[in-house]
């Protein structure tokens, strides 16, 4: 008997998220689920361990037979665990999602959601982040329908060592999306701020602001097809060394 | 008059750690400083910003007319209001560190002073993140020395945009370091595992363990380099898009 596939479910927005439960509904169609993620929102925080403290895990579960681990660490975190101490045995696929917004371009490097994927690559292990182009919709559907595509395509088709898709589907009517395409990381034009206020008792605080200068233009990238309203699916590794500059580098001459 | 060029410093163990303060007395002999980091240690938190909550900021003292604004935020952070809303100009170079403890292979990711110097290079400010490779060392003379080499260098040659450099220096007596290589990351193979506590009201909590399975081999990678005493200088790109695995992807014929 051909076993299911056992797919570890993880997220940035924390397990009581609705991104998370629509992601579990998808998947179990047809595999064998675990759902281990951050106890709270853990948008922004990079590819963060938690280091210093110690990790606290509790079941947790939902309506329709959702049930999961709580940790209170970061994404990253969450797969690590899940992987070295909580499940019996390797997962075949890591799904980091639903999440609640587009990471596209720039703002790749600073997101959990993907950063969850990244630590299912350093472990082996093919993943994928897949988000949802709006912060507020509770509409997940497309994105639902494109979480069970992309994990059948990746368990049937496997993925290089250390590299991870990145999927992002637009918030619209699923039959208004167009398609999937292969995009490659954007650059995203923002400008930031700092709002600077004082708080009651007249101590000054500053809260980061965001505009976006312009949309990408490149029709390479996953921001331009996802704007389009195709699926953006982009590969992505963590292989950092700039091989272009090594000669320019090495012509410094240092002592 | 050639004005003095302007370095941001920062870090990720804290604006009261010893090695800010090295790097501090070491750049000030030729540069005006700006000193800008977390309040408070903040090691393995990747890249991460801080958008749900608000920065506060404070101006801080030390020795030896040490001066600087303590962020309770992440180093990223740090960089970013610096430069957005606390600096008068624009600085010529971002330096983060001298980190106590050295970041190469895949450890990387995790690095809060790389995250600084990454967020200087998406600022199109050139960016260097420096190291010593002892998690206790007092002595930052070696690395107080590289930092002045790297910072003149990077001024006169400048960097290419989204590229930074990842310094790390043997924590030896400086006339044992053997020079400096240019170096690729390397792969470093840790078997992370977690240890099962219980607390004192039998509640269970976890520590993450960390074991190096075995040296890295490769001798143009950055820890071989520095396991042989020499300084190790990587240039660093986030652009994560892996070029090489397109072609396949796209033979998937996605729908």
């Amino acid at each position: 008997m051909n076993p299911k596939p056992l797919i570890l479910i993880t997220n940035d927005d924390g397990i009581f998220a609705p991104g998370i439960f629509a992601l579990y509904q998808a998947l179990r169609s047809f595999a064998q689920v675990c759902v281990v993620a951050p106890v709270t929102e853990k948008s922004a925080v990079g590819h963060a361990i938690t280091i210093s403290d110690p990790l606290r895990v509790q079941e947790i579960t939902r309506k329709d037979d959702f049930h999961g681990y709580a940790v209170d660490g970061t994404p990253a975190d969450c797969v690590k665990i899940a992987i070295r101490a909580l499940m019996d045995r390797q997962p075949d696929l890591v799904m980091s999602g639903i999440n609640s917004g587009a990471n596209v371009g720039t703002s790749l490097i600073y997101s959990g959601t993907v950063s969850a994927a990244t630590e299912g690559t350093l472990l082996n292990i093919p993943s994928v982040a897949i988000s949802v182009a709006s912060l507020t919709t509770g509409d997940f559907r497309g994105a639902a329908a494109a979480a069970i595509e992309m994990a059948r395509r990746v368990l049937k088709h496997g993925l290089p060592g250390g590299t991870l898709l990145n999927v992002n589907v637009p918030a619209v009517e699923p039959d208004k999306i167009r398609g999937y395409r292969v995009t490659r990381q954007g650059n995203l034009h923002y400008r930031e701020g700092f709002d600077r206020r004082e708080d009651p008792r007249g101590r000054v605080y500053y809260w980061m602001t965001g505009q976006m200068l312009e949309p990408e233009k490149n029709h390479a990238s996953d921001s331009w097809a996802l704007n389009q309203n195709y699926i953006s699916v982009t590969p992505v590794h963590y292989r950092l060394t700039d091989e272009d500059f090594l000669p320019d580098l090495k012509s410094w001459e240092l002592p």
